[in-house]
């Protein structure tokens, strides 16, 4: 007999079917038994005999009839008249994965990932990533952008500082991506507009909720732009048409969380970064750390005072000043044609305007003390012709972060990495 | 003006117009220049008047009008009535783009990777693979596949062996992902059907033209299989799709390598590997050395015999012995169910079904002296019982190789990465 999915019995009413999937939940009742049992399209309630040796956790082939249920879940119930073990747990799962809410502490959830991935409100993450995944190459498509892919392993840091990893490569040694910035504006050369979805390396030593040290960079890059408005405005037709996507096709997930995901604006606010941190002192009494060009609490008001007065989840802060900046961002006087895009107050996206012009380029890593040694390829690139450009590095799990109010970006990557964690 | 792209123009018959192009080529006549431009949709000629100051090379925006011309390519040219540089180029190009054919020798083509990118035969090879991935994140959907990102920086080596690099991390040593063949396989456990598009690195000291030391693996991993053939049946559909699409969408960047591509069968043609050995042996009188699997030649061989006995590109060689395949593949005597997937006589996937069973694991992994050793997580997830299940890693760049007939694989990565070679 051939295997149905269980998103399909509703169509097979007093047929004789085989099903198979993974017991979530086992209820006596008398001479009876009540299995819920999942495959990866739906859930089933079984009804079997109470001689079955089955238990919690183990993956079965059921065969039996479809009959309507109104009290079952999905309307419709199975009567088993087979079962048979396909996979047996042979030891008792670490916790509970039969209740609505998972509950465990962000420890025991990322030690025990392999099981805690099985709960259905963990699993809904990922079908929502999967759903952002989907429609960021869709929508990147759509737009004229090409799919590149760029090297991981490199022979010198593209975003500068101490943040790298180091690699021992054969004779020499080489540093793990922070972000596909110098090849993706190389493309742009090549392609003019160009996207990329790929895995980026931060060696940054901070326990937060909002930092990981491995993670899936959005990113894009996009030519004869006329200045960086036509960045953020390409961000945000981006951004709206994903939302809608995952807003649309991950209802039942979203749903899980109680997430109530708002339209993005047509025009998402764009406020200087220097305008911000006034207004901020000014509605909110928060004086933003001098030492820093915005904190996570500056993040949060700015979010709110875009809720309070655009009624927008999204807001762009822009014109970072130049100390904040990477060397290849455009400088506009002692600000420079850099943004960030903050969702329900937290940085999911950072972007900008970039140098394209060669001598403007070593000019301005004179001035920021960048030495030239191991860019060379990049820098001379300049010499030939790019066209001006800029683009953004967006991180894909914030956004599901942000999207369900997880406490944690940790929660929204399968196997995340943090300073003590590789394993699992 | 609005920019127009040069895909349009036959839409603007006698309409004024700007575009916006690199020129790939100047020629002087009397009194008149003809100028080649390119944008990332297309190329036209545009007429101007000898005077302007502009060289190859060059970003240029131009003012003109739209007219129909016979001799032109494509049908249309420009005649130019304004010209402004948007970036210029300032070093003269290392080698020409101007000629249908780039005829560099490797290293050329590669230490000038950020140039020679721009040459439209070159350009056509990443067109193609953005058409790849395309593809195959469609297929994978539509066969009920979930996209997932795994990590890269792993506590310890999936695959085993000594072919992979290592990261200093933090206070700890970690490796690079091989393959996400551990996190793929739990994920069965979670979403019965997986996929990734991801890096893999692998530290092999190769000097060939079809091995690069970091590539994009297409990945998948399916649960509730019968047996190895339920693996090999999906990957038959999913590259027949693939290939389809492929040609029908990169028709004119086939056409550049005059490249014929035909119809993958609905049943690539199965032969065990020790039957393809007899075969070769007979009917090309070629013995595979004994301390191989296979070698190149002997892949060679067997693509021949697809070809000549099958009418197929591909063929899957299957039940590889015990000693040439890793320690989760599922046992069958002495050989496997593990198979290839050669493509014109190249290896461009290996899969098969893997061990499901907590104790068969153990077992295989004490036969094969591999020590358990920071597997733990992999290993115990099995004792929470996971269906039988297996899937493929495919090299995508070597299926763009073998698509167009290149030398080597590293023409088909856009910053490939080699022993010597981790810049550009």
């Amino acid at each position: 007999m051939e295997r149905l999915l269980i998103k399909e019995i509703a169509n097979y009413e007093n047929k004789n079917v085989q099903i198979k999937g993974r017991i979530f939940n086992i209820r006596k009742l008398g001479n009876i038994v009540f299995l819920v049992v999942r495959d990866y399209t739906g859930v089933v309630q079984v009804v079997a005999n109470k001689e079955i040796d089955v238990n919690s956790g183990d993956v079965i082939s059921i065969e039996g009839i479809i009959k309507k249920d109104e009290r079952a879940k999905g309307g419709y119930e199975m009567k088993a008249e087979k079962i048979e073990i396909i996979a047996k747990n042979i030891e008792t799962l670490p916790f509970d994965l039969e209740k609505d809410d998972i509950n465990l502490n962000l420890n025991t959830l990322l030690d025990y990932r392999t099981i805690s991935l099985r709960h259905p409100k963990i699993q809904a993450i990922f079908r929502l990533y999967d759903i952002l995944l989907k429609s960021y190459e869709r929508v990147m498509r759509e737009e004229g952008f090409v799919e590149i892919k760029t090297p991981k392993i490199l022979g010198s840091a593209s975003e500068g500082g101490a943040n790298f990893f180091k690699v021992d490569y054969f004779e020499k040694k080489a540093v793990l991506a922070q972000s596909p910035q110098f090849y993706k504006q190389i493309m742009v050369g090549v392609f003019e507009n160009v996207f990329e979805i790929g895995s980026v390396f931060r060696a940054e030593p901070h326990y937060t909720t909002r930092h990981v040290n491995e993670y899936i960079s959005l990113d894009a890059e996009m030519g004869y732009i006329d200045n960086f408005y036509d960045i953020t405005k390409k961000l945000n037709k981006i951004i709206k048409e994903v939302i809608a996507e995952i807003k649309k096709e991950g209802e039942e997930y979203l749903k899980l969380y109680n997430a109530e995901i708002s339209d993005v604006p047509n025009e998402i606010p764009c406020v200087k970064l220097s305008e911000i941190k006034k207004i901020i002192k000014e509605k909110y009494d928060y004086e933003i750390p001098e030492e820093t060009d915005i904190d996570p609490k500056g993040e949060e008001l700015a979010g709110r005072y875009a809720k309070e007065n655009f009624n927008s989840d999204f807001i762009f802060l822009t014109h970072y000043p130049f100390e904040y900046r990477p060397f290849y961002t455009m400088p506009d006087g002692k600000e420079t044609g850099g943004f960030d895009l903050l969702y329900k107050g937290l940085e999911i996206a950072t972007g900008g305007q970039r140098i394209n012009d060669y001598n403007q380029l070593i000019d301005n890593m004179k001035k920021k003390g960048v030495p030239i040694d191991g860019m060379e390829f990049y820098i001379n690139s300049f010499k030939h012709a790019i066209p001006p450009h800029g683009g953004w590095g967006m991180g894909s799990e914030r956004i599901i972060k942000q999207l369900l109010g997880l406490d944690s970006v940790k929660e929204a990557v399968l196997f995340p990495r943090d300073v003590k964690r590789i394993i699992p």
